[in-house]
């Protein structure tokens, strides 16, 4: 029996994240059930994405992820389910597994998606709103309980990706950008530790900010000190130790970021 | 073994409906439980007798809810389990449950309510304002573990239930009312997809404000618009595209809609 | 196979605290695993050793208690594990367990303690940042899958602890302290019911104002009603009837509060 995620912006007030889990234990019952997160900023599915990314492959082989950000939801948008190396997706074809796809698409790694189109595999009474009740959470735990992709729709190629921004090597180091800010205002970039490490001392550079050097964590300054350090995903990471740095930088995902080799 | 779902307005912050699930392990080890929400309104018994009906006939067979919005505890209202058909439910006599127990006496299936008035199947050390610790989970556990209801205290029939206002067909369609507002604005009402779907093409009245025909889903019409179209769970309601409803028409549980046959 | 849970501070919009899950599961397929709380007040570690204590005895023997509130974390404190009576603990040596500690030397109960020191428990990448994902999460996975505490890394003993204020007799009374205010504004004080009950009935006197006796729940008094009362965790707390009584007594954690025998 392969573990599941739940993703959502659904929030956790009025109990629709929670209909998932009683679908899928109609079909598996006692299936291990993680709630990755309810609380994505509505609609954002790049928000979903990074989540997505940071969290799954952290999970057992053959997990299935069920990703429902779907401001298309009733609309032609198809429903999806997909395995990207060792980790399955279920959700909407808008995009939100790019970054699965990608790293499978890198690691040379198996992809096959399929375009959920059997109704056998849904709920009986499929409204146009609540796809996520409805189809991905009885897709999913099928997933889950062993029936192949390969049954439950027609296989695909041409799935929706966005473009994920790659950072560039310069003469003087590497430019890069933001891809997200987290709830304590951590500015998070693409630029990987694998090409940094090699580069260092660095100075970073953004918004007309330098800082100069790298810390290993926060405690290594005082509180209030704005910082640059490896993000928990191995990623350039912007921080104020025990405070906010986007705000006073007035960072803004897709802002440039530079930095310098010294 | 059968499912667990908790429901209550404990907050996450303090840990109290966490510890529900180390009761409920300690009587029945890696049961398989669910949290449904505990940020219903506090004390809004309306607002979690809306989400148990929305969500418990999704899981399994005889799955236990556990619901615990209890303004009363500790004062001489009794805490209760009962069967309404083919789910199980526990918690204080407070009308919460009335939706699961009309659903079941409207489809003839069964009903039996018990006064869970045996201290055996609870805590040893029962405080007077958490009962949600010392008598529903215990209870709840047993009840899943296998302990038949009539074990579990005495038969009763007399259990408050609260009216749930009934939509009326007028002359010229449907007279219904708003039932809760989500935390999107969206307006609910009593209104179901059964009533209504004869009658269509409608216009739909409320607060002053007319909506011209229904909709499948928010995708076919631009971000703001007004419209009205089917809930997730099959009753009409009153949306705005990617916006808030309830603010702009002073909506307010309560309020009368009216549908209109064209 | 041994229960776990997990208390953290890392809110729930990141997926943080979920790719924990993740990382057991691929030790330990299957564990069954409670979420206590990931709303701990941000790097406030007496507030997650309150809820550690409230929580923890409540669950099966043996549950192993992953708490991850870790301001100094990437600096020269210690990871730890240790079996405090029944419960085990896994952690930073930050002074949170204090509570489950003391509890198990009071009662005579075995206390061992290891620093976790054994990198073949660990992650194979350890991040200076996310020790949690990378080092707790692993060791209390293996804990739980049954590795012996001795296993896990070298015996300690002097671990940090911080000083839990004690309530004093005095000639009239007990004198108590302010320990907690919960996000409803209950005033949750370090005065046990074991010493309260002998000598009531009671005035209690908190920042100038006095409650004249108790209740035994909040029903008794109508809302708005300042009252005194055994909290569930069996100790004095104040509360206003379905309000906040923190800030108008402008009560803080470390006030005063004064039991009077009548």
């Amino acid at each position: 029996m392969r573990h599941i995620t739940l993703l959502t912006d659904f929030g956790e007030t009025e109990g629709e994240h929670t209909v998932m889990k009683g679908v899928i234990w109609r079909i598996l019952p006692h299936a291990s059930i993680a709630d990755i997160s309810h609380v994505v900023e509505p609609q954002n599915i790049r928000h979903a994405s990074i989540i997505l990314e940071r969290v799954a492959h952290y999970f057992p082989d053959e997990t299935v992820h069920v990703v429902v950000v779907d401001p298309g939801v009733g609309t032609e948008r198809r429903p999806i389910a997909a395995q990207f190396g060792n980790q399955f997706f279920v959700g909407p074809d808008n995009g939100v597994c790019t970054p699965l796809l990608e790293r499978a698409e890198q690691a040379g790694e198996v992809v096959k998606i399929v375009h959920t189109d059997k109704p056998e595999y849904w709920l009986d009474d499929v409204t146009a709103i609540f796809h996520g009740r409805d189809i991905f959470s009885p897709v999913g735990a099928h997933l889950a309980k062993g029936v192949p992709l390969e049954e439950l729709g027609t296989p695909i190629t041409d799935i929706i990706r966005f473009h994920l921004p790659k950072p560039v090597q310069t003469d003087k180091g590497i430019s890069g950008e933001i891809i997200h800010i987290d709830h304590f205002g951590n500015i998070l970039t693409n630029i990987p530790r694998a090409l940094l490490e090699p580069i260092r001392p660095v100075t970073v550079e953004l918004n007309g900010e330098k800082i100069d050097g790298m810390v290993n964590t926060f405690g290594e300054r005082p509180v209030g000190s704005l910082v640059a350090l490896y993000s928990p995903h191995y990623q350039l990471m912007v921080s104020v130790v025990n405070g906010d740095a986007a705000t006073p930088l007035n960072a803004q995902v897709g802002d440039s970021i530079q930095v310098i080799s010294k």
